[in-house]
């Protein structure tokens, strides 16, 4: 959502817009999905004539639902083992904060979600990556991969499953791969699970919580955002075992004050949400994938994985450079006043000339609608003039 | 109210209500004025069914309500100055990060705001200090001592005005000499002003912002909390006319993704309050201000300062170390019952061994519970084994 590139192209859609041509938005992760009913009456349902503070580590009434929540999981929290942060990017800041230094290293997946970068950044700490790639549906390397980046600066290791960008859900062997190394090189695995329940194909969601044995290295990044479709209210956790990473994330939250008393009040409503609500989230977002990547399997030269997580996909397309195909798409074509605008994957890549033919797509329109904007990518490719 | 002395009272004033002991608290910034009504109402007639991400940068109708703000305070701001930021917290850490680099220092006054220290650390800066005194009001020294602190490495000075926690306001006079030390020596200068409203005795507030000479170099930071009672709503605001500032800023909003939705509809909301809401608030606190100060001269040995503006009152006491004796009258001090919690002062002073005797005090009760607070107080002091 906040990649460099996307940074460019939004004022040209905005000028596209303004010249009266519709934008099928393929590049952001804004889902369209209502949030749950029990979460907008929750707002109407307010009492309270001060809207104060309110505790620096989260309402406890809402760490225990987020508890329960985790049991249900087959992983066994305590209240006191999670805190709540203004949006799983807090979580991600508090916890690079907390457990590293200026200087330390933190090895990390490519394609990634780009904010991990700016939030190292402010930790002042190296980010090392591991390649994967489009045409293995970015499955985890091998263990050698990842030991030939281990250096005695090495802290910590990031991982994001199902994936963003590349939608990739991590199997039980990968999963098992990295416990062993965290284990072994005695590293903290944080691992951003916001998309957790949206898995596909009748997999199983393996979290870096099922691991006993990595208890105490293991930050657990979450969010309410995707979930309910309650971006808005920036409400995340980070969930550890271990207690010193707690005491230290403590000290930032009270530095901060408090997370937002409202969005708190919205999330603990949502926890009361009906399983089925997940359920026909989870099934509309099925449903869009398959539109997607049928649609996509298409248009001749067009290269899709198959996502098991998330609600994106990595596409390899048959341009020059994705970038300035995209850019072109908002700049000079339409086709019966409409367009698309995708996100150019160099924005994910940190190491320069990797992906450069690759987008990324979030399915996060309805189905008439997706079809409608692959249909556009493919006259699109037709006309474009650098089409390899 | 994230002093560290502030966390080790707090599990003895639960205990001490856990035994039926009514505690006062002098100790906390949380104001129980009403939020205002249309920010309540904002709340009921949300009628979005998505509760999305806003803008990175804040909603343009909020920023243009925070400009408007600022007109009527003599300040020009266009939108585009104006950022939105999760509480006057991030505005100052987004600022220290933005403005400067690790081993870069910055000069702020003691007694001070103990989470500016938290933020410093976060970006790897060094906080020289100026010591103000209780004896003159905690004025800022001459020119010459801010002058001492200023190295090749001081990139920035930082101001709190009206002062948490001493309840000081800077005069036309003190803010011009800053004024000229941060234009001398090209320096940021970070001016907190989130208790900008709450000044009394018909002094006038003079905001950083009124310097055009060094509009480049300033960042106000600014709050929703404290001026409509809605700290809750985690709703702040940096604002500068140094485009390089904001753009800098903005990297790590959008890092960040959007501040919070549900705040910034209150906020909003909160703008469009009669300006009767916070004339009839300001009376209320000097009320509650002459109150506490009247009660407090009354005690033998006590010495407070008269503070001009925020809701704070740094008061010296005859005891041999404010912060035992504040253990002390939570846990071996009552009467008929009840007693007091207030910040011992040593949780604002940065140099080890300044105002050990001092406390800082909240007037955010009502006029009669301040004046049973202070009545206790006396009786505390009267019992108090190692009184001076």
């Amino acid at each position: 959502m906040a990649s460099s590139p996307i940074r460019k192209l939004t004022p040209l859609a905005d000028r596209a817009k303004s010249n009266g041509i519709k934008i099928y938005h393929l590049n952001i992760g804004q889902p369209d999905i209502r949030t749950p009913q029990k979460a907008l009456d929750s707002l109407k349902n307010i009492d309270r004539t001060v809207l104060e503070y309110s505790p620096s580590q989260g309402f406890l009434s809402l760490r225990k639902k987020i508890a329960a929540y985790y049991g249900r999981y087959g992983m066994e929290f305590s209240p006191d083992d999670i805190t709540v942060t203004s949006g799983a990017s807090e979580a991600v800041l508090f916890s690079f904060l907390t457990c590293m230094d200026p200087g330390d290293e933190l090895i990390t997946t490519e394609p990634t979600y780009a904010n991990y970068l700016a939030f190292a950044d402010v930790a002042g700490v190296k980010v090392r990556t591991l390649k994967t790639h489009i045409e293995n549906g970015f499955a985890l390397p091998e263990v050698e991969h990842f030991e030939e980046l281990i250096t005695d600066r090495t802290k910590a290791v990031l991982i994001c499953n199902p994936n963003n960008p590349s939608g990739t859900l991590y199997s039980e062997k990968e999963m098992r791969m990295i416990a062993d190394i965290v284990k072994k090189h005695d590293l903290y695995l944080f691992s951003d699970e916001v998309y957790r329940e949206f898995v596909y194909d009748g997999l199983e969601f393996i979290s870096a919580g099922h691991f006993p044995e990595i208890a105490d290295n293991v930050v657990l990044i979450d969010s309410f955002s995707k979930r309910y479709s309650e971006c808005g209210i920036r409400v995340g956790a980070l969930i550890t075992k271990n207690r010193s990473i707690t005491s230290g994330v403590l000290k930032l939250c009270q530095a901060r004050l408090s997370p937002p008393l409202l969005g708190q009040i919205v999330a603990e409503a949502s926890c009361d949400e009906s399983p089925e609500y997940l359920e026909n989230v989870i099934t509309e977002y099925d449903r869009r994938r398959r539109v997607l990547i049928d649609a996509l399997s298409k248009i001749p030269g067009v290269k899709a994985t198959v996502p098991h997580g998330a609600f994106y996909a990595m596409v390899a397309l048959p341009v020059d450079d994705a970038e300035k195909f995209c850019i072109w798409c908002l700049s000079e074509f339409q086709y019966e006043g409409e367009s698309v605008m995708m996100a150019p994957a160099n924005g994910f890549y940190i190491t320069p000339g990797l992906g450069t033919n690759e987008v990324r797509m979030a399915y996060v329109l309805n189905s008439e609608d997706l079809k409608r904007a692959v249909f556009l990518l493919g006259k699109a490719l037709e006309q474009y003039p650098w089409r390899k």
